[in-house]
């Protein structure tokens, strides 16, 4: 049988991340990955969560194993209001809804705001799994530069001024997926001012807020909204683990409603042994001291991955901005046009990179970017993937 | 702020499930619920599942707290296979997608493969969270009405006739809900030369199918199909726990690798501890022993509510088809036009049932019928339960 003629328009050229089909060739345990955006797994909580699950089971078997409601357990709803309260971002008339992970959020976000045609606004180079999210709905990508400090807010207003009829902008202001660059303060101000001045809506993505590990935080662009624009998705996934699958909404009430709705049609309800978990989790530890011990890790990381980057890549030839914190770091070879050649030659050599093709608007495009994990390797696996890429990037470039 | 100018249409006009909208009216303690669609809490493997659970985090703590590949954990995708195979329900192309709940299988599906205006042919009545999931794609819903043994194949027929451009048909043929009915082999059989004929898809939904308690098994239509032209969504919810959020989507390939994408930018995967959780399960205990226990559990459940419809119900005026498992028995009040007086004063005598409009395609005509469930209440309380139920019927019919 042939089924192409019984597909959505949506999924006819559709593809998986390629980051996610990379995980599939990395199998190989020789291979060093500086390609995903996997958490350092080395400080999980594995034996308190054991404590904790085995005890939920035991105790609460009905709550654990029985149908949930579609908008989270009550208690794990005041967790993620007490995680989102600490950057001020419940707004008075905002209900919080539990998600699946936060993708969740943004993919039932955009299916409660996208039309087929829409117009949405989206940081160039973003992320691709919320990328392909809004893809799914039909909507036209806008994209706009992310500069050294965030989208570059002259586009954004020329972008806005040329599509009045763009419904909503997406961000990551801080430590972005894949720039690893955060929104100054002036620039998520100017945004408001924008998306009110042109009737849009923004919806906030902050995955890596928490981890911060040099530099003074900036306020959430939600914390700043006096309007009732921002829909804000927080995340369990870098603070705790992802594995659980841990998100949340902040939303206005009437759209909060709505992606309920969508949600009890998708999963039903997040499962709840995981969510009792977490709220279990943060009232026996000080979830704050579990992140900040992350932070320190992913700054020595950093550093490590800097460090050797200066060391062995070619001079001159790499451009990047040192993050203050998240996951990532961010790379441009303005001498060439395509890292294509780098990136299969890294896997070669067993070191496993993204190219910057997957974070753009046009997946098509030749991109001389690529991007570097520095979360989930250990220290000497950083120090010897860099030295390596160093290598090739010194031979092809 | 106005919200609804931000809405896509697809939910201007949505609204939640009544049923779920109930769970919340009844968190008073003291009303009998025979709404819901929840297993039976009593047989939940707490304890089993308690050191499953302590033992994975405790041992695996990397495998269970990492992120998990979106097509699912293999050995959880191995014991989604077994029990596909079980009814022989696996096709040589096939591809298997653990989802976060069958549900999500549901709606992926649609989503890969209905276009706003596409037409699919529903059962009259049918699960009211498939029918949500459809209408979100701005989809057309065509009821085929369901008869004692299952849609009516004539109607069936006319409805193909009449929409040579319907691309798929969605079935519970098991035990069906809200129906209790199950579609005879006969019909199956008919409806895959129908689609055959016609060229359509077939969704079968079949999470109630392990839940006979009398007759005998018949054939899914999935192990009838020659031609692959059958998605088969299967659940654990109910042979182990719904609170777990565990299903899976057997389907060809090329479709398959679709609905994969549309997960990945959904939930990215689901949650890894439940799949764990659920592969230890298998392993460590006979899952057909405990599946055992539940089906003759609910036989006596059912019997009992039964026992006491004859007896309390007013002769002649309900008229119900035994069900030979599952979890829902459908009622008919002939004599009247609408069930809505009845389903009200029965919430005042503090007892919950479902109106029969939340389960037809046009929600807003008023229904004779009513949903009961015998699953999740007391043998006790069942029986009060229809006590109430009569008490009322009598005064109002």
């Amino acid at each position: 049988m042939e089924y192409t003629k019984y597909m959505a328009d949506r999924v006819k050229t559709m593809k998986g991340s390629a980051i996610r089909e990379m995980f599939k060739r990395m199998a190989d345990p020789e291979i060093i990955s500086l390609a995903g955006g996997n958490p350092a797994a080395e400080l999980f909580p594995g034996d308190e969560l054991s404590k904790i699950a085995g005890k939920i089971l035991m105790t609460s078997p009905t709550l654990a194993l029985q149908y949930g409601t579609t908008d989270g357990y009550p208690k794990m709803k005041d967790c993620a209001r007490k995680r989102a309260e600490k950057v001020n971002s419940v707004g008075e008339n905002d209900e919080i809804l539990i998600m699946t992970g936060a993708n969740q959020g943004i993919d039932l976000t955009a299916k409660a705001v996208l039309n087929k045609g829409d117009k949405i606004i989206v940081e160039s180079p973003s992320f691709i799994g919320s990328l392909n999210a809004f893809r799914t709905y039909e909507a036209e990508l806008l994209g706009v530069t992310v500069e050294d400090d965030g989208m570059s807010m002259e586009e954004l207003e020329k972008t806005l001024q040329n599509n009045s009829d763009a419904k909503i902008i997406y961000t990551i202001p801080t430590f972005q997926n894949p720039t690893g660059v955060t929104m100054s303060l002036e620039k998520r101000k100017k945004m408001l001012e924008l998306a009110s001045k042109y009737d849009v809506l923004i919806l906030e993505d902050n995955p890596y807020g928490d981890l911060r590990f040099s530099g003074e935080d900036v306020p959430t662009v939600k914390s700043l909204d006096t309007e009732g624009r921002v829909i804000y998705a927080g995340s369990f996934s870098k603070i705790l683990s992802p594995g659980m699958r841990l998100g949340y909404i902040v939303a206005p009430a009437p759209l909060a409603e709505k992606i309920e709705v969508l949600k009890q049609v998708n999963d039903v309800h997040t499962p709840m042994l995981t969510q009792l978990m977490c709220v279990e989790f943060m009232k026996k530890y000080d979830i704050d001291k579990y992140i900040a011990k992350n932070r320190e890790l992913y700054g020595k990381k950093c550093a490590c991955m800097i460090e050797n980057m200066e060391k062995y890549f070619p001079e001159g030839k790499v451009k990047w901005v040192t993050p203050e914190g998240g996951l990532f770091l961010w790379c441009e070879c303005p001498t060439i046009t395509d890292i294509s050649p780098v990136v299969e030659k890294c896997l070669e050599k067993k070191v496993a990179i993204v190219p910057g093709s997957n974070f753009a608007i046009d997946m098509f495009a030749p991109s001389n970017m690529f991007r570097l994990n520095y979360s989930s390797a250990t220290l000497e696996n950083i120090a010897e993937g860099v030295k390596r890429i160093g290598e090739v990037l010194t031979e092809l470039l």
